[in-house]
């Protein structure tokens, strides 16, 4: 058995081309590599390497990890800037027993050494969106992320990202990616290949307007994603500072290692923790989580309207599903129309002007 | 009850400050943040703080964090250059909905703006350290850290980083901190105040001629540290990469969660993770850990020979006590000799000269 599971539809065409390679007895490890690149590339992705949103002042930084669930060996690099593919530098990082997360101009060394492509990673598109968020702050510094969760913050520049609020319909039948101004739309994946090897891999540019060296989930191991091959592997995406309060990556994998299926082991895992922050904190931000097991069981869970995610498996076409949180913390998933896909991209490609 | 409990000899003074402060009503965080300080600032311990040993490029990165187990909220710096007290600074990031984990000059940064202390923590001592290492490596860059585990680095340069070897005994009572070339030696402490509250704290300069912008366990929650006031709270040492692999502060407290006593949730963490490392890998990383519950029950556990640590509580003085580990995967407490502790300091202060 073989499979592939990734967060938002973003991630079909890299999952299809991966789902290929897999089918032709390619390895976890050079398949999820090759289904997180065709996403970093992909320059219409506000939220994904090439095209991904600035931090506050205006610089493209990025996060992204490796891990190999044979061995627990992870690579990762946390406010990288200035290279065309994160992904492939944290799965250079996955060796060896020390200096496996690298973080800022240190991790650009080590790139610019290992001989990795560079690449100014900031667009046009990505800076006008910047401007627009610059005025709309009335020419402040925007503050978006630093206030997230304040009242009037929530209103003019987090909403969606907190949940716990009244669950907003998808608009025209475009998900929350298509709408969130907080830009944490990351790409997590995790793949089995026909070896039963797992793999599990992320990237990210992050909260837009983020502070700089801002590191968030998406590099840390046990947070934004983990995977054992003996048990399985998630990858989240959502408002990482949450994500890594909780832990709640190893927590589904553990709970697949007791045998749970990766649906019940993202359900639980989601629900009990964004409850326990709303108890402890008084709101709970996005956290949305794929995952799949050793058995090429597949999941997907989210504590917002609107999540996205794509699946393929030996027995499976790839498809696209959206996720439907229900009151009794399951989380049901109906296919996407080819009218949502068709509304996705073109809200995705659509031009981006400053008035 | 009150209580304290912290990672490695060194800490007695710190631990001390602090429980003066509980016993006077004083909070689990400022107790904590005291405590962590008060090591940071002796310049005699050569892997915490002002002191502590550099990078390969012969910069002294450092990693703190600070948990606040109420609301699970936590600060964190990572490869932090220039400032004297990293844990103040990963405090003051441990509020807010984003931006808590801060690295490299982004960390710089926002510490300049906040108005922390800058200092140069190289020094001289330190610097002799790293000129020694330079020549045991015959002249070439030393490469101890990316080699760790290999088998002419264990002999060279990473003797004690990796277990699974033979346990040597404490040489002449000194600990294993005294004789571990790679510096990997982090404070880490969990904090249990009057009112209830809880905290966990860390700081370390991280291993010895790492990678500049390499981060370790000790800036990541749920791997070098983590707490939730109504279950407990887990701090460590040892090789953070392996720490980060399997969650294990993160699971420690888990475990007390359901009910398990510190002690045993340390051991049971450990072993277990060490187990499945030396079977995966062929070798498993250093792995230490103190640990507190919300009733101030302590427990320590460690896969090497020669780890100490510090508790002081409501009805526990301050101890010093040394951890060894059993075939069974139990860890025994021994106290610690004032001649034990005299060869420590004594370890620590011996003049450091080029000869």
């Amino acid at each position: 058995m073989w499979g592939i599971i990734a967060t938002w539809r973003m991630a079909r065409e890299g999952v299809e081309a991966a789902g290929d390679m897999l089918a032709g007895g390619g390895s976890a490890g050079d398949a999820i590599e090759r289904a997180i690149r065709e996403v970093e590339d992909f320059p219409y992705y506000k939220s994904v390497g090439y095209g991904g949103l600035p931090n506050e002042e205006m610089e493209v930084e990025l996060d992204a990890a490796f891990m190999n669930g044979d061995t627990l060996e992870f690579g990762a690099v946390g406010a990288l800037k200035n290279f065309a593919n994160p992904v492939s530098v944290a799965r250079a990082l996955a060796t060896g027993d020390a200096n496996n997360l690298l973080v800022g101009t240190g991790a650009e060394k080590f790139a610019d050494k290992a001989g990795f492509e560079r690449k100014n990673m900031l667009t046009d598109r990505a800076k006008i969106m910047y401007t627009k968020r610059v005025a709309e702050e009335g020419g402040r510094m925007p503050d978006a992320v630093r206030t997230l969760g304040e009242p009037e913050a929530e209103q003019e520049t987090a909403r969606g990202a907190m949940s716990g609020r009244e669950a907003e319909p998808p608009r025209a039948g475009v998900d929350q990616e298509g709408t969130d101004p907080c830009g944490h739309d990351t790409v997590g994946m995790v793949c089995l290949d026909a070896a039963g090897t797992m793999t599990a891999a992320t990237s990210t540019s992050g909260l837009f307007m983020k502070r700089p060296g801002r590191v968030g989930d998406s590099s840390i191991p046990g947070a934004g994603f983990y995977v054992d091959s003996a048990w399985g592997g998630s990858a989240s995406t959502g408002l990482g500072e949450d994500v890594m309060k909780g832990c709640v990556g190893y927590e589904i994998v553990r709970l697949m290692g007791e045998g749970m299926h990766p649906q019940q082991a993202c359900e639980k895992a989601i629900f009990a923790f964004s409850k326990k922050l709303e108890e402890r904190r008084g709101h709970a931000g996005d956290i949305s989580f794929v995952a799949m097991d050793a058995q090429g069981r597949w999941g997907a869970a989210s504590n917002i309207e609107g999540f996205s995610f794509v699946v393929e498996t030996e027995t499976e076409p790839a498809c696209v599903y959206l996720a439907h949180p229900q009151p009794d913390g399951t989380c049901t998933h109906e296919v996407a129309s080819q009218e949502w896909q068709d509304a996705y991209m073109a809200s995705r490609m659509a031009p981006v002007t400053l008035d």
